[in-house]
């Protein structure tokens, strides 16, 4: 095959594409944390799809279930109607994931990507409480879609909607304005009936916001919020789309935290292979839908179903999570050693578990870091308001070869870019 | 494999859940027209996932391309990095099917479902317009997430947003009150100053409703649809998702109409297998987005590229679309002697191409046809605001024999219901 | 006294001020149907307040009883605290106005303009049923204030709010179309499910339309709007403020029309003298408002209640209505022979009782003629859209001489005007 | 004349009515401070009309004006048509207030009360700004309108609209919290292009609120948000409609703060006679409205023009400011001794000038200290979210021993409740 024109998109694919424009190539073949270019280039990948890859690329075991899969016509697209590889995933989904954690969820498949589970469980929120507001986080991103995006902070997306973004209330975020608590005023605002705060149906949270910077809440602040939730009757949403499956240690990113959302969003990551597919998971008591009152032409994606089934796999054995938290280790020690090798970079660790990177002065440094890191092979993308983040989104199960190997690389971006000091 | 206990769904997926309701049993296995169940029936597929199977399940050519690219371990999940699957598919489009009907569209991935395809229409919309508003018709349905429903009819629909669905305006459909041109009302109302109606930013229409009835436009009413757009310079969008890729007789629904519209969406058999894929496309001068503007998870779906390519394949012969038209006139045929035969059917053919179907007197007769259907081994749906129209929707590339055993199926059941007449 | 200089509105008053561009001089003093400015021109006034001097201007019966109560120091000011000038204006409204209609309303004081009295009659339609549309009619006006406004149909009026106008569909007034009924229309949008318009609280509607072009509804469209009302349970508001009070020959201008409106709303002509007071009406059922939920620092402005009352006496008279009707006759008979005798004007004759005026091609020919009025020593405004209407607004107790002569201005300007055609 | 029956209101008056329940009896004759009955029983008002009667009721000077005025059959009712009596407001408000005080704003006549300057100044803001959304803060009270009820605080208030509330963030008040300055929050918000707070068009505040509560904010406070308004070219509107008129001290409130709002609303006391009257005030380059662009049928009130225009002589005096100055510490003072002397109140004395009152442990204790000054000829109101806080708001120009004698009965108020403890 003679080489992909990158004309082709600039021709005629919209403006709107971004990430090829980052990483300017085209990619052909990908195995476990590794990608290939045209040009037969290889690259460590800590992108992973921006957390839809956490199993790596093309994981062998999904792969040979969802060939085998295909060869034998199993269903590929069936809306809602009930077929032998949905029945398993949400059989095993249910013994591997929720039994063992005391979760007894409801599923939801409300479509296949993660705006969909929120704007479901914005739906299902204001359903069951008969109240219209939602309050969202400073920093928070849960989607594109209309309902998605009034609860998403980004100035930039929000002014994309072309109309204006109503019934909700952002919150400050734990840290977003200085080290203080900053529920005291969450709570004031609900205990006051002159707040101009109307009683919201839910809150919705991420636990580590991605596209904001990377910021880790603690955990006795998510504590608070539900306890804060508890007290007003205000369901908990959870949104895990990034933060889950395993990205910071475990299943559902909140379980160290020792709470128990009221609604919890996953999807990236779900399926194991990459494939488009959400779920919204409730507390039974929750589950006031009428039949297809919300639905979705692809919420049936049986080779998702597939490979998420064989993804599961990973988390019957006790010994994933303890591998995941000994990368997490190595790999924040890495970061704290980089902040302090190179004060000239004046960085700041952020995150928790794999979902980690360094607050630099600004987007422009951190953008320096991630090219240079492009040249010498490693894919890795900014976050932040100004993309002053540069994020290490290794796949959980990347072997340690491969991690330090990545982790080098970023050490000789940074020295390069603190060498020749950013002017601007 | 023992069988699958369908408490499995009862039990553990939400209330939500629909078609499974209407067909009740597990499937298993699927081939073109043919879908199977766990107790090895065979059925004939007239539901084609609601337009998301217009080539029938499983096509071999286009598994076998899937198969060896997933093999080969080619890329699956991309976001919007550029990927040799991506460049086939955006040239290959755009050599067969939008070149040869002298449209210069640019192409956005704005995530693998019909509503981002939607959501997108319409932020682009406003943009590009600097308005607000937008136009939707009676009966239309584009969609589940906030601002697709804010342009769909459906009233427990809209009633499941649980938020005011603003910045519409439904104008009626044509025939929607009677025989008369309903866009008198229309144009008065964006003519006149005073008519508590602002200048939209665009309009959305289907050319043919769906979900709304299968409700079919005359094309004279389309192209005053298209002047009236371009009189008040407003943008035309045509919801192509689900009559669109063949399922009336050409790719686009609209082209047999002659009007060019200023954006399209596309999506459920965009990719020809069943995989969750969408596009928006849009006359290059309206291309105004800022790179990441709109963005999405799974927007980068190449298995779905794959498909959608090989797909493609089938519209490079010329004789495609004559021999969906010569179904479509043996289906109408058919359709009209069941309503000349079966008065008591009091039924009306409604629909164009291979989107057709009849609406019965109330929803209850439209389901009782459907359920003997099933019986019989045809699994068919109903639309229509009281599910009072049962749906045929074939395989565009269904063989004859296998189309004739469907409808044969029909008639038995109308048979079945019209000599047990339904009594309130 | 010192002539006063123009030059004080021009600099220190806001460029939102429009009268006193269009009658560029100082009034100083008025009486019945007479104005003088500060030259001592005196002016007869077919204008009367836009609808706020129904009675004329000062009327002697009302002063005396107004300078009595001031120089007795009675209260001025009550918020709503009972004191003896309300208590003597609610009994008299309801012995001498709602009695001998058999209407048994509560009276609401919601504040003292007819915005006030609009949005608190929104407010209870949606309180009472729960539901937050409200159908409007094209070219309806309502007010200013947001709540108000969001059901007027002026764009231009509409644009000024700043944000979109929300929670409100606006429906094809009678004759907005054609001549044919558009309840059609309306109808089948609330009869099916599929139509995009939910069920509204409350259809508010003038009865003939002021601001609008003075276009006067059918009785029979209107008893049919009543009809629908009571098919669907949706509350009927009627907003007299412009069109009651006298201006179209009864006291209610719906009262020929046979209809029974659920809520009311009167403010203008109701003090009888000009000064600012507004009431809610509404059918005792509906009084479900807790105490203060919706209040206003001027509900109690007693110098209204005191001419108020006084005003009142006019309708004990039963020959009262009949002498408005003989006017009305007269005025119409003298426009229809304007339309006829001067048919460069292109003139059509529009409106009810003496809420009338002649539409010209454009609002320039309509400015001319009340330009050459306004030379000749009449007050008279333009109404519609593009202002094409030349509106007749005399007291309802103007004494034939004086309405004989003002007509006479009219038919000179009018010959001014066309004998010098317009160009454009 | 016989006694007024309470049924008249009770019968005939809807639900919605309030003062008269807390003060029942019919209130016939006023004179400055003091208020009598039908049954002759003479009070002191410490209630002013809600601070529409700062210069007492009906003023001997205004109402020699007022009745000579309408002896002449001067103009009552002009729309916004030039008059003599608007020409000499107008001036006089010029050269008395605006100019000694360096403002050179224009003025707008919106209507005759508050909630009209209110929704014409955010209307403004938006246009001028071309920015949708508005800042408002806690327990603030603007009015009843849409527009006005979207940045009130008053929960039950809100819910009265019967839509949702939108394009509007509200922020924490002075000490809404804690002691510390909740700016930081507020700035931070704006800072952060991911708060999820838009760029607002405007801030809308009161220097004390008194609905709220008669909290009073720091002039630190103030001054912050002025700068903050200026560093992100936000426009800052005081809502002084109840705060200005000389009841904290000055004419404006905000004097003493050192800040220059872009836009001022006044009403309530403007007038002096509590006739319905409003203005605003903006800065000349905000003077962006097109002519008739906001409008209203009452907001040529000639009535309120020539009792206002006699009221400014009252600011023609240098010792008028001083006289409220020392009123205000003789009742601070009182104030603070009751506090001290009756420990079992657990009162909190709050507000500024003569727009004070004190803090009670709830709305039950207010409500009998104000019931027991009612039976004792004292007439005084609740405010704060459970109406907790009795407030003083005697005339600005009451002489001395009304002042201390309305003191006394507040004392003797007191004793009776605390002496009797309340039970709940």
């Amino acid at each position: 095959m003679s080489k992909t024109n990158m004309e082709i998109f600039e021709t005629l694919e919209s403006e709107v594409r971004s990430y090829c424009r980052d990483f300017p190539t085209v990619f052909t073949k990908a195995k476990e944390h590794k990608l290939w270019d045209e040009n037969g280039k290889e690259y460590i990948d800590f992108f992973s799809g921006a957390g839809a890859l956490n199993y790596g690329h093309n994981d062998q075991k999904m792969k040979e279930k969802l060939i085998e899969y295909i060869m034998d016509d199993g269903i590929t697209h069936s809306l809602d109607k009930a077929t032998s590889a949905k029945a398993e995933f949400i059989e095993k989904f249910n013994e591997v994931i929720l039994k063992p954690r005391d979760l007894d969820y409801k599923m939801m498949f409300p479509g296949p990507t993660g705006t969909n589970a929120v704007e479901s469980a914005l739906k299902l929120a204001r359903k069951v409480t008969g109240r219209t507001d939602i309050i969202s986080f400073t920093r928070g991103f849960h989607g594109m879609t209309i309902g998605s995006l009034s609860v998403t902070g980004n100035a930039s997306k929000r002014k994309g909607a072309g109309v204006p973004l109503n019934h909700t209330v952002t919150m400050p975020y734990d840290q977003f304005v200085d080290e203080k608590d900053s529920l005291d005023y969450l709570e004031r605002y609900l205990e006051d009936d002159g707040s101009g705060v109307d009683l919201p149906a839910a809150m919705i949270v991420e636990t580590v916001q991605g596209e904001g910077g990377i910021n880790a809440a603690r955990f006795d602040w998510l504590k608070r919020v539900e306890e804060i939730c508890h007290r007003f009757n205000i369901l908990l949403i959870v949104d895990d789309i990034q933060a889950g499956i395993g990205r910071t240690g475990t299943f559902f990113s909140f379980e160290k935290a020792g709470i128990k959302p009221d609604i919890v969003c996953l999807s990236k990551s779900l399926s194991g292979y990459g494939l488009p597919f959400a779920v919204a998971l409730f507390r039974p008591e929750l589950d006031v839908w009428s039949p297809g009152e919300h639905n979705g032409t692809f919420r049936g994606n049986n080779h998702a179903f597939v490979t998420a089934s064989a993804a599961l796999d990973y988390w019957k054995d006790e010994k994933f999570e303890e591998s995941i938290e000994q990368k997490s280790e190595l790999t924040l020690t890495f970061l704290n050693e980089i902040v302090e090798k190179y004060p000239e970079l004046n960085g700041k660790v952020k995150g928790r578990g794999l979902m980690v990177g360094i607050e630099c002065e600004n987007g422009e440094v951190a953008d320096q870091v991630t090219s240079e890191a492009f040249e010498r092979g490693l894919i890795m993308e900014t976050a932040g308001m100004d993309g002053e983040v540069f994020k290490l989104f290794p796949a959980v199960n990347i072997d340690d070869a491969a991690l330090k190997a990545g982790l080098e690389i970023i050490e000789e971006s940074v020295r390069a870019v603190v060498k020749e000091p950013v002017t601007n």
